[in-house]
């Protein structure tokens, strides 16, 4: 298929390239220049622009947020006025459920369709194409889109026709991350102050009833202080948090862990830790308890 | 091994019996008459009292709450009083770390042993021998117990030497599942008032990330509304969580989670839930938004 | 001097009316009609459209919300657009300090003055000139302004040079009393739930510590559950709320507090309470606690 | 009358030294000696343990905790063995609902009368018979009691005739107090960070909505970090938030407010601050948001 990749950041170059290996014609672009090399050499079209990557059957955007996907779809060289009509926008990018919607609505009108497939994973995932996926579209697109998922991830969860469907479902799913971060912070704070040795409480959680890949990831990072380099930056988590409570918000569901969050994330700022992974935040309760 | 078996709960029958089937000499006990039957028609001997179960090499005690251990503990005719020196003591009681702190002292001037070994598990996998053990002992003591944990569970944990510890452990375990339990409560009350099926959303959480058995018992429980008969009563998880509080208020960790699930418990018992499953606390999230 | 007043809800009518008696002429505008009339019998005149409202020295603005405040300043025919050059608006609006710092630099590039005049007070205070107003502004304008604000008060508080000061103040005064309510709330439920009496509890708080009026007020509104008519509708203290957790965001201040009162105007909408009182998420509690 | 009066700490000095001078006989104890000289000086009599103070018509307690209380109210020597029928135990200490009770039964059964007399107010307060009292007893009890009461406070509260009502009243004003810290510490750090004058704010708020002495006195504390030497120390206060807690948790009624209270009284000791005056929590925001 003829396809089109906006967003080269860690996760984006690494999904691209698993496009280009299953022999995909890819044409890629990026705001700022200089991400698209490496994908050049693997022969990837560079596209100077935005409308420049919608010449095909697909274009995914994998962006940082709202603005940046945005300013890449609306406006007059956007993905809205640039697509083929039937030709199909694959949003990989957690945005929030309102722009979602505004998609949806924009490429309905178009006569284009609009696919939400935001992803489970870090980069490393993401290169090795193996990302969780969950995406949401109309019976017709997912039937032409999904081969192109099942290169990118191990699996890929239809969970309704709805794209905004599968991005609430993607943020629910960063918050509930989120709070595993801080369930583990909290315990690993009580259990060191008692004189429990951090690895060896983890070596017991992931053996018993937590035997999860999250657990695993984010309990090594809180308790081995491994937060850089950021394999998914703090701000890019509290941006999600936001979101969440945005559209807990709009659907009127209190969410009392995801306000913490909210809080936590702006107490890792207040101190600096812009630069840090999300999982930092696991550390905050140590600190409260005066653990360094 | 002689032995002896004190509380003869939902989670400690099917314990004892492990032991029994192990090929062990067993004398079980329980305070309200009536829940040795069944063990005696497998060949138990009966204790009318806690010192009857403390004539062998080690005792068992499996009671509902640190009152109940106290109890059979302390006092003329307690474990303390009753136990031969050398022999041990196995708590595989949830109980503070406070009262660990009490019997480990008290055992010890007694001339006997103390291993705190506390389990992971539903009734299910007490009778399956499939709990998941935490224990904590000096090294003579487990030397002699882990035979014997191993018949009760899939797999042992040797936390440390000092058998608090593994009280703490353990506690703090059950505080990680109960914010698993409000984690997933948040998240599906969030996706279900968004159109999203619950049952749906559980598939793809324990198909991606959530891959834990955490997450499958509490998500169906939850997702089902399925919340009688109680596996775990929702008082015995209030006291986990009281426990938990008392351990961090000792060693002054601030836990802003479990004081959420402390008032997610008095809400659910000022609703009249004090028979339901603990799991019945995830559904609070769901009724605050206005969902059934 | 020659004035013009824009939004004449519950509290800007008797504001207007206010102004009108101190003899100062009066153009007055409400974007939708009918509102005006009693004004007019007044000796105000009624202007269609806000450019008509602007042809004084000083414009009032006490709208609803961001959205009205933004869209009575912006645009060819909004305030910017239409004031003098040195004429003053005065924000009474409780806004944004994002959009009140939009509107400092706007008014500043037109070479308009532009005054922060945030009042605390419901509608009864109001009309009587009771308010409290918390004005940020630069000297000169201040200085004009401030008899004007003497005829809408009993006491204006002069924050600083800065107009989006007083709004960040007057935010933070809404939370303080959404806090107030909480607390109440709580105490309330609590000493109910223990068999004293509502009343006799209040009038002992306010007959002690707490004989403010901020106390007095919201715990006669709770105590009574007396929440229609709304004084102050609840959506708009969520939207103040939401303010200032959107300034503590930018600031980098985890406000606690702030999170649960937002959770608790989403369970008290998700319940159908928005035509309520404010003070209505103070009865909150006690529904938790299984009262009515 | 012939009085007793145990427990002579900064609040109990004030007070015993209030009611020698309004002429009455006072019997005089502390456990730990040294206290009872100044009031010896004033003319009282020294008692050398608890029963040498129960000798006359009525007894003050004002003691720092539950542990105290039950220390010299229970045992052979204690308050209920040692008082003649018909007198008076007034127990003025912050004790919990619970203990209250236990003295309530205790003192009925002796034939002795039991009233809760706790005060609201700082050690100056205590000195000049500025004390706000809250009292509970049966009517007998509180005729003979009221005008010794009278001396201590500027006003007296009656609540019920229940004794357990007035210390549930006195605790849940405690929570009230510490949920201003709370409040105010959290605006604090908004405006602060925001660039507005710390007093300047405090003067506004105490001269609008907020005009009540609990803001003037922890508004100053707070914003000057007034925390040495304490009025109240920090330990009694988290003692207090503790005991609502308990009676919370007992009456089942969650206090979401009163559970982040506990959490930053761990937090506030997990950084030291066990020797600061309980206002010290208010600073903890501002140290959260990077604010020192």
């Amino acid at each position: 298929m003829k396809l089109g990749f906006i967003g080269l950041g860690q996760m984006g170059v690494g999904m691209a390239a698993r496009l280009l290996k299953a022999g995909h014609e890819l044409a890629v672009h990026n705001r700022s220049p200089g991400k698209a090399e490496s994908l050049a050499a693997q022969g990837a079209k560079v596209a100077d622009d935005v409308a420049a990557a919608c010449g095909g059957d697909a274009v995914f955007t994998m962006l940082a947020d709202d603005a940046a996907v945005e300013s890449a779809s609306f406006g007059p060289k956007g993905i809205v006025a640039s697509l083929a009509p039937g030709a199909v926008h694959v949003c990989s990018a957690t945005i929030s459920v309102a722009l979602s919607e505004r998609l949806l609505e924009a490429h309905s009108k178009a006569g284009q369709q609009f696919v939400a497939a935001p992803v489970f994973g870090r980069p490393d995932a993401a290169a090795a194409g193996m990302l969780f996926i969950v995406a949401s579209g109309v019976a017709d697109a997912m039937r032409r889109v999904e081969p192109l998922l099942n290169v990118l991830g191990q699996k890929v969860f239809i969970v309704s026709e709805r794209a905004p469907d599968a991005h609430l479902v993607k943020l629910s799913g960063n918050f509930l991350i989120a709070s595993v971060i801080e369930g583990l912070g909290e315990a690993l704070a009580l259990v060191e102050k008692g004189g429990v040795d951090r690895l060896k409480y983890l070596e017991i959680l992931t053996g018993t009833l937590f035997n999860a890949p999250v657990y695993r990831t984010y309990g090594n990072l809180i308790a081995n202080r491994k937060f850089e380099p950021a394999g998914f930056a703090a701000p890019l988590g509290q941006k999600d948090i936001r979101l969440v409570l945005a559209a807990a918000e709009t659907l009127r569901v209190p969410m009392p862990v995801a306000s913490l969050m909210r809080d936590r994330f702006l107490a890792l700022f207040a101190r600096g830790g812009e630069k840090l992974d999300w999982a930092a935040v696991g550390a905050l309760p140590a600190a409260d308890a005066g653990l360094t």
